[in-house]
């Protein structure tokens, strides 16, 4: 009795993936993108707010963590993982010890907690920082991690776009200067937009207000959706945008950097960028010796991507009234390959794995119907069907956002759905 | 002023990397993985049993983490990612909400806790199965993830091998049977063995006792270390292996399956493997319905392996007088490129790099001594000098644990450290 769902990571049969689909939307889930991605089995919910990630899940998980990491990786970003259990000590340091959202961690036999739940790291990493960082030689650099966050969201009903547990990959970034700062800033929101755009969605460069986080201006990347939390003001012409909280442009007024029209768009933050200053570098004396010799504190940047987050918003905005359907470069599997009637596609799935290509197998004994129906709801980006209808030598291929199918050769069909480059 | 460390994440430019050596022992540690990964720049200890993995360390995290993920894999275990908050229904199911290494989680304006941080997760398996199996047909299967656990450790003065906070690969078994179980527990049993040796230790399966975990025998696989936490009782011939906690052998009694002398070893666990039986299964009402149409409870298994600890017990095996000395799978990179007395190595690191080598430059202008101290201290297994005295086109190259270096061309001793298979 062999249970190996694939002979690598690339591939598996769905007979022995141990999730199933579900034909209803869950009860107690008010969320549209929870209610998908729990129906395909991507997702199980623990408790408000707190997710599981399955085996579709996370492979979609570990899609967007490899985008993410290149990009940083390109940026110079050092990973790097840092504790998620902190000693009182750092947010007593910051005054952030009584935040609301921040859980706090007690042993047993404690009367108070010793520590908190990692909700963000700006202490941590000055910290670290401080250890290493002495003359104006040692800067600028950045680190980055991706991990989870804990926070104690009051309402916790938007499924895995506001969870109380989720994973973010943050960067820090250190500098002589604020002009240094500023020059990584605008490197780090370009790197931002080529992340949005290879994981499928455009983000919107947004002002923003910056919360616990900082006192001046940040930037937010807003993925416009009609389910958004949050309301942006964008120029529908050059894309300016400011958050409705602190924008003084209304709906109509004209664009102060093009005249262009100003709209307003419910949205939902993908990712945001903050210019620290010396908040955190002087809560725990994180100093350098300048090129004239003089001691000064590190200017600090700090840069989040809510990783399971993204997948919140890729179901929320690529999906229909039958499913999901992924972007290509974040499926969790390129081709959904199914045989019907008794055909055995098991050849087609060998030639697609020495193709390279990463394929799910529905090698069960289901109707036609029942394996279409859940085929549009895992939202795979090619459908591929194996059966005594389409004869022999030959598959039917149908993209998941298209309605056309089309009868060719194995090996046409397969040359079609190799990934060209970057897994699109 | 570019300060990316790397054109790729396989190498580093050792002036753009952040943390710096130490040249003595840190202050407030006992333990010798700790004193050397601390000095080495590998880790950072954020509070007592609690480590931040700074960016070698990391490196060498990642590695550990991917073979593991292979052999994983490779026994049909399918990955996942579960909470790390659990809400406490689940560890009173199980009745063990009122452990003593249990970490609490308390939300701000809450009188009593209403989660734990994660210490294993058995009862969220066991919950998540419980939506997905029904009938004999959904088994067997397996699944695993790579994720934090959390665990208050009274002594935590053993380095990363005995955190608060650590790393951990988790794998749970569900079978129709126990001896479907058993089955499969004699092949996680071997996937272990390969994966102790692939890290680069061969660690002992040793019976043990299964303490929080189960009623019955369990067996961990032990590596033989002087400062080890456990003494185990081994046979010198055929390596039969006892924990001392349960042995009924001692110190010279004959092995009873060989007759060879049986002796006694102080140890470090490096993994466990446990059969659950139906204890969760039955918490969690996780039940299916045979092929003799019986309601029954599924049979379970669990099996772990400390990542994080993994590094600290090679950090132990693995060092002399200088510093770490890391097997090739696991080291943070595969050569040490030193330019000395300001000759330029760039052109070899851009070779090494084409040739798909992992390689650490250090391209700063420090003495020879001060490099190759710190190159022994790192422990990289290779180390390629380019310098004036060494000659135009050609490297000195050494491994780490060998005394003898050797001149030559720069294109022999790339071919020298290109990786052969499995990264060895």
């Amino acid at each position: 009795m062999d249970f190996r769902p694939h002979g690598n990571d690339k591939n598996m049969l769905q007979s022995k993936l141990f999730t199933k689909i579900e034909r209803n939307a869950p009860k107690d889930e008010p969320s549209l993108n929870a209610q998908l991605l729990t129906r395909g089995g991507f997702i199980y919910k623990n408790s408000a707010g707190i997710y599981s990630f399955l085996p579709l899940g996370w492979r979609v998980i570990k899609k967007i963590e490899a985008i993410v990491r290149e990009e940083m990786d390109a940026i110079g970003g050092q990973e790097i993982l840092m504790s998620a259990l902190h000693d009182k000590h750092y947010l007593q340091k910051s005054g952030r010890w009584n935040v609301d959202v921040v859980f706090k961690v007690i042993a047993a036999g404690d009367k108070e907690p010793s520590y908190n739940a990692s909700w963000t790291h700006e202490e941590i990493m000055a910290e670290i920082a401080s250890k290493y960082v002495s003359s104006y030689r040692d800067l600028p650099f950045a680190a980055y991690q991706i991990q989870t966050k804990f926070r104690n969201e009051p309402r916790a009903k938007s499924g895995i776009l506001r969870g109380r547990e989720f994973l973010m990959k943050d960067l820090y970034s250190f500098h002589a200067s604020e002009e240094d700062l500023f020059r990584y800033y605008a490197e780090a929101a370009r790197a931002y937009t080529k992340i949005f755009d290879r994981l499928g969605t455009h983000a919107v460069y947004t002002l923003a207000s910056g919360g616990e986080f900082t006192l001046s201006n940040t930037h937010e990347f807003q993925v416009i959706l009609p389910i958004g939390e949050d309301t942006i003001v964008v120029c529908e012409k050059c894309e300016y945008a400011e958050n409705k909280e602190i924008a003084k442009l209304k709906e109509g007024d004209p664009c102060p950097k093009c005249g262009g029209a100003m709209h307003e768009e419910k949205s939902v933050e993908a990712g945001n960028i903050f210019p620290l200053g010396t908040k955190y570098s002087e809560a725990f004396n994180l100093q350098f010796v300048s090129e004239k010799g003089e001691k000064q504190y590190v200017v600090m940047g700090s840069y989040g991507i809510g990783i399971t987050r993204m997948m919140g918003i890729l179901a929320e905005k690529y999906h229909d009234e039958k499913g999901l359907i992924w972007p290509e470069a974040t499926a969790p599997f390129r081709v959904h390959l199914l045989s019907l009637a008794g055909a055995d596609a098991m050849p087609v799935y060998e030639k697609l794995q020495k193709a390279g290509v990463e394929v799910l197998y529905d090698d069960r004994d289901l109707s036609a119907g029942q394996k279409f129906a859940e085929a549009d709801l895992i939202g795979i980006p090619w459908r591929m069907v194996v059966s005594p209808k389409v004869g022999d030598g030959k598959v039917e291929l149908k993209r998941r956002n298209e309605e056309k199918a089309e009868v060719m050769e194995v090996d046409a069909a397969i040359t079609r759905v190799i990934p060209l480059k970057n897994g699109i």
